[in-house]
């Protein structure tokens, strides 16, 4: 794992690359361009405008819907049990999200996420604040094992969804993005799927493959629902976009050059909130090629 | 019924028109010049700042007490058991929304609903995203026959409602107003109330009349909560208005009202909402008077 | 109390005042100047980013978490039961809110305050519309008898929780802030911490001294979440500040200094909510000091 995360690591944009994984079945793909990649999947959202459940926290909730309909994407908050795991059956993405997982929730978060698999629908796990807290912990473990396609979280997050860490302090990280690579690349591996770690620098990878982006705003940590609907965003891209890690890529490409412009227009965090919804619905092609920092 | 809605819908504004509904007592009242009465209800809500009871979903439930602040009226998120139906009884009109209704939320309506009846106060009905999802279209349903003063959805809501459609999209409709127009007529007649259809062209009906107001801008779609609001806005000019049907078209009216001038201010989604809010604070008389477009 | 009440109420920023209370062990202390320790107070808010937990309600849980970062707070809404209790032991200080109680939060709330107690965690009790509710009403004053490091109200609700009173209007107060001093030193008695009555006046004591503040503006009435953000805040505050009264004049002082600055921004509720969030993480010492009007 190690010498394969290497090689990926610094060839992540490399067109040609051929990946091979321990943990995978033996399989040859051409990683994207991510650039191109990240356009054509924006264009695929606002023009398919992919159905995203959300089961996620109440703090967030209106921020992550209008962050969804911003970017291009429909929002439907179906999170009480029976309707959740038949609405995962219907819907183009789920994103399950522990922040505030009250009883109701964790039941139809057990309920869409398999749901979800069996249809063949990308699904997004962010363990919000798991490490010591006793409910949302042991229910991410359980999450983590039913195959989510792309896993979101801060360092201490991700550390503590490996068993390799014990959290964070409350929704913030204590570990660096560095030290939760490892650990996100296991998670990737095992789950198949991608593993975004959310930092100055966001990290996103496959388990083999490894991409650094460096837009973004230090005032994105002042606006709460900033990492949550992020969360919600990559469903909507991994509804267009048939691998994981292009899908983490891309939607984290898109939000954090949103947050950029956004943070020219203000910096201050009421401002920024606001103009980082319109940022969402006006970010173009153009921007993303202007300004994606991506290694 | 076919007949009478016909007759209404050529002279939805005729100052003289009687109407006899087999559906109903057989009664003579005048419809009011809408404007007017629009005009009069928007100053009898900031005069009198009705008390509106809001059981509505977790996305929408922080915009839809701005909102009624702004119009001026004043919120209560009471939609807890026990407490839900006794305070239906002192509130001034009740708004039910079934957006994200848990268990909770479902028993409280359930108390709220007949209590309001019982106490003469109007009640809303907003069936959110009903059709096929299984807890809230029996519960949506079971409150429809409790006799609401107006029922507030999409079309693909209002067919469901009537038992005549399969549901839309998530929230979003797929049939067209025109479509669910019988329907609507149909479930004011039993209810005794007014229905109203939201789409580009708002349709407002008794079951006899039908009004049609063309306000709004497209961008209230992409704001989560753009319609939710609106039905907690008719619970509160219900509660100044005898008339159910007059005072979801006032509601509808200033609303749309209000959603012009904002997307004059902008047309992005997170500074059109900010707007929104600013402008239901400072529509007049004489902007609905300018800007009022009801046929 | 009324004699020890009435000296201090003239004398509320004499730095040598020598209190006794029947009600409490005898004991002296010099009350601060609270305009330097105000100062203070924010720089330590700013500087040691204290972890407020916040069990609140969802009509403004969101807005309450953005006020908190803009601050220089660090929210977590851990509301759910067993996490709630763990994580009370851990956190700077907790904010109990009971706008919207659903059984859960119920049962959280009855774990945070003991282990809130228990861990030297200063916690604020805001009992939103107590009075007639059924379910709220006992649950606050069970949470009153726990001790709450600082409660905050509206009159009607103060002097509901001293059982002095049947509530408000929903959320609005029906009574005076004078007519809910005398309760309000009364439970500042019986807690051992501080009581704040907003209004437009308010007004702060630990049932003795007593604190008038005359910043912020009415727009503050028409946002939704004005009042319950201040008890996070307070509870952020009182993290970093020994004294109960104290932390509450400081975040009172600061929260309604930063809504004059944004009412001159604008005085509208949509935009005015935006500019309270910026004026949060604006607001310096210099602006208390030139601002600040407590007597």
């Amino acid at each position: 794992m190690t010498r394969g995360a290497h090689r990926a690591e610094n060839t992540p944009v490399e067109p040609d690359l051929v990946r091979t994984s321990e943990g995978m079945s033996c399989m040859s793909r051409t990683p994207p361009d991510y650039l191109t990649a990240t356009q054509e999947a924006l264009e695929a959202v606002r023009s398919t405008s992919p159905l995203v459940q959300c089961i996620t926290n109440s703090v967030v909730v209106g921020f992550t819907a209008n962050a969804l309909l911003a970017v291009g994407a429909a929002p439907a908050m179906v999170d009480i049990p029976v309707e959740a795991g038949m609405f995962a059956g219907v819907a183009s993405g789920v994103l399950i999200n522990l922040g505030t997982c009250r009883e109701e929730q964790r039941a139809a978060a057990l309920e869409a996420a398999p749901a979800a698999t069996a249809a063949g629908t990308p699904w997004v796990l962010d363990p919000v604040a798991i490490g010591a807290l006793p409910v949302r912990t042991p229910l991410a473990h359980t999450l983590r094992d039913l195959g989510p396609s792309i896993v979101r979280g801060n360092a201490s997050e991700i550390l503590a969804l490996a068993e390799l860490g014990s959290g964070g302090r409350g929704v913030d990280s204590t570990s660096s993005v560095d030290e939760a690579l490892t650990a996100a690349q296991l998670l990737a591996r095992v789950s198949g799927g991608a593993v975004a770690i959310s930092g100055a620098t966001d990290v996103v990878t496959d388990g083999v493959s490894v991409v650094r982006l460096s837009n973004g705003h230090p005032v994105l940590t002042k606006v709460t629902g900033g990492g949550c609907a992020l969360g919600a965003i990559m469903a909507a891209f991994a509804a267009v976009t048939p691998d994981s890690l292009t899908a983490a890529v891309a939607a984290t490409s898109v939000y954090t050059v949103a947050a950029d412009l956004a943070a020219e227009r203000s910096a201050l965090p009421g401002t920024f909130a606001v103009a980082l919804l319109d940022a969402l619905s006006e970010v173009s092609v153009d921007d993303i090629a202007a300004r994606a920092v991506l290694a």
